[in-house]
């Protein structure tokens, strides 16, 4: 058995107001290239194929066309779980009759005990999941935390292990630490809601879903994540994103990474306001990358974004990295304190991306005479 | 082919904040029992499946269940379409896969020409649609109507007709009158939305969805409106509700109606309040009745509702069928004009379904005498 392990998709995501579809929709495109191009004899999505429990219809329309395109279209068996950002009950709507064609789809813990059996592996699908869940699934009230909730449902998985089996876990949860180190560390690391990993030694391979990089359990050689196929954050600008394709046949299992391009980077650029004006200076981004921008000036400078977004249209973060030096030399005077008017068509520029026109500048010329005229 | 014919479920409607989904658990039940009873070969359901564009959780669940239950544990080849109600996209999630178990949904124009197969019959699955989409459809800017769009959305099934096949339409709109009355007519009965039946005429059978009251063509033998499973108004308070069985062995189409019996029945009660007030007098009205009441006094009556409720608990409208008659005479001064905590009690106990707590009461009492000595 030969899989590929992505997650984490979160269609219908946002970056800063920048809708993503086409970025994902690329990402998509790239994935099947790799499942065809590896021959794998399956796909593991492991959990928030959504961004939002209630995501809008074209983030539905669009991972129901990727969903029937992967499964229908290219006949690859689907195993996939809910995650903590996806309606369980509204992303299963359908689900019964998904399985005519391989794909599993689980977002109930009950079902997570009960193998999916592709080939030489049982898979067993968890869905994110609350304490409470599992306390109510158990009848167990002593149950108080996602690890202890974790180690029943390990227990029970385990009665199921056919022994002429491989053992998969899809899941997606915070896990980290060990459940032998002191209980202060593993508060440290993950809090209450994280899971030791030594409690899921007994699978063959983990697929994780739930932290977006892949490097989050890097001393685990067959327990892993995914991470998500963009990047979702400046703090993931320096990541490189893919998916894991896991051959059952060898033990341990063997574990491959397999990267995207991004169709439109995540980049950010440290620098002064006049070099990242200057068409001189060069950076390696395209027009359509997303822009994060660390300023190292130390001056107050006027109508900042707006300036930068003629160089940068896909801005979606600004900062400065040095502290704010404002002094009355510091101060450009005549760049700050500007006419009334001139403000207003800066400020309408910044906020609607057009200049006013003669007309409404007309408007504000005739509003503003009044209001001064008021004011003697 | 022996199929039963049903519409306007509305999944998830309240009527007057009350949840229906316990009556339509209860409609539904009886409908999957006449379908057994009557051993028909599929089951149509003409749009609004849900009550909302974007149902609840619950709603999703409910309906979900229902569907599986029909098609999968009862195995009725299933045929539906996507109402006004209905959001398209949400509700075709997963529809890719119906059609392995003989469900067939669509909410697509394109698609409701391409006929579904089910025995001597072809059905022509039509979706509710805006004239605009028909437009775009046939790229042909002169149809402004959803009559003009259905003139040629029928011109396009007949090409498809197999002359040895029973032609079925299922469709969600407002049929009436026709297209040889003169369009003032036309216009009074239904506007420009309104198809004339005679374009429907080709068709053996048309399965409608869109007006709630079995009665909405009663001249027409063989297109019909099935109504909702429930009443859904005061207006339909007088309606018999339930689905029609249609044969299509003979021509013309048999058809035949079967009633449910509501769970909780909606009901108009007209009297005076004292006669509602009676315990003497009785209403064949269950306790979990939804009753709309007409009072015929002509007095003012004080905390009305909050008194009629504590005889009929699920009161959903309250009506005065006379005009009242307030004089210095009827007015009864001491009932209204009563002390503050009393009519704070009151309102309380209407807001809430509880009195006021000794507590709270010590607590109303203070605030008023403080109020009343600052008043001073």
């Amino acid at each position: 058995m030969r899989f590929l392990h992505t997650a984490d998709w979160h269609i219908g995501k946002k970056l800063h107001g920048y809708d993503l579809l086409t970025e994902q929709r690329d990402a998509y495109e790239q994935i099947k290239a790799i499942a065809i191009a590896e021959k794998v004899d399956a796909v593991v999505i492991a959990g928030d194929l959504y961004d939002r429990a209630l995501p809008s219809e074209d983030a539905v329309s669009t991972l129901d066309t990727m969903l029937v395109d992967l499964n229908r279209h290219h006949h690859f068996p689907l195993l996939a779980i809910s995650g903590n950002h996806d309606s369980a009950v509204r992303l299963s709507q359908g689900s019964e009759w998904f399985s005519s064609t391989d794909f599993y789809l689980n977002t109930r813990i009950a079902d997570s005990v009960k193998p999916v059996v592709l080939g030489d592996t049982q898979f067993f699908l968890l869905p994110y999941f609350e304490p409470f869940a599992v306390r109510q699934y158990f009848g167990d009230d002593s149950i108080k935390t996602v690890a202890a909730g974790m180690e029943r449902l390990v227990a029970a998985m385990q009665e199921q292990f056919a022994p002429d089996k491989k053992h998969v876990l899809i899941a997606h949860f915070f896990a980290a630490g060990s459940q032998h180190s002191d209980s202060e560390t593993l508060v440290q690391v993950g809090g209450l809601n994280a899971v030791p990993v030594d409690l899921l030694n007994p699978f063959d391979y983990v697929a994780l879903g739930h932290l977006h990089r892949k490097e989050a359990l890097q001393n685990e050689p067959t327990m892993k994540y995914s991470g998500s196929p963009l990047k979702f954050s400046t703090s993931e600008a320096e990541d490189t994103k893919g998916v894991w394709i896991v051959d059952t046949d060898q033990t341990p299992v063997s574990v491959t990474f397999k990267p995207l391009k991004p169709l439109n980077d995540l980049v950010v650029l440290t620098d002064s306001f006049a070099r990242l004006m200057d068409s001189e200076v060069s950076y390696s981004v395209k027009a359509d990358d997303f822009i994060a921008i660390e300023l190292t000036d130390t001056t107050p400078i006027a109508n900042v974004m707006q300036r930068l977004k003629t160089r940068f249209p896909r801005i979606i973060e600004l900062q400065r990295v040095n502290q704010l030096d404002v002094t009355p030399e510091t101060l450009n005077i005549e760049e700050v304190q500007r006419d009334p008017l001139t403000l207003l068509d800066d400020f309408f520029e910044t906020v609607t991306d057009h200049a006013l026109t003669t007309q409404q500048e007309d408007w504000a010329k005739q509003a503003l005479q009044q209001a001064m005229k008021e004011d003697k």
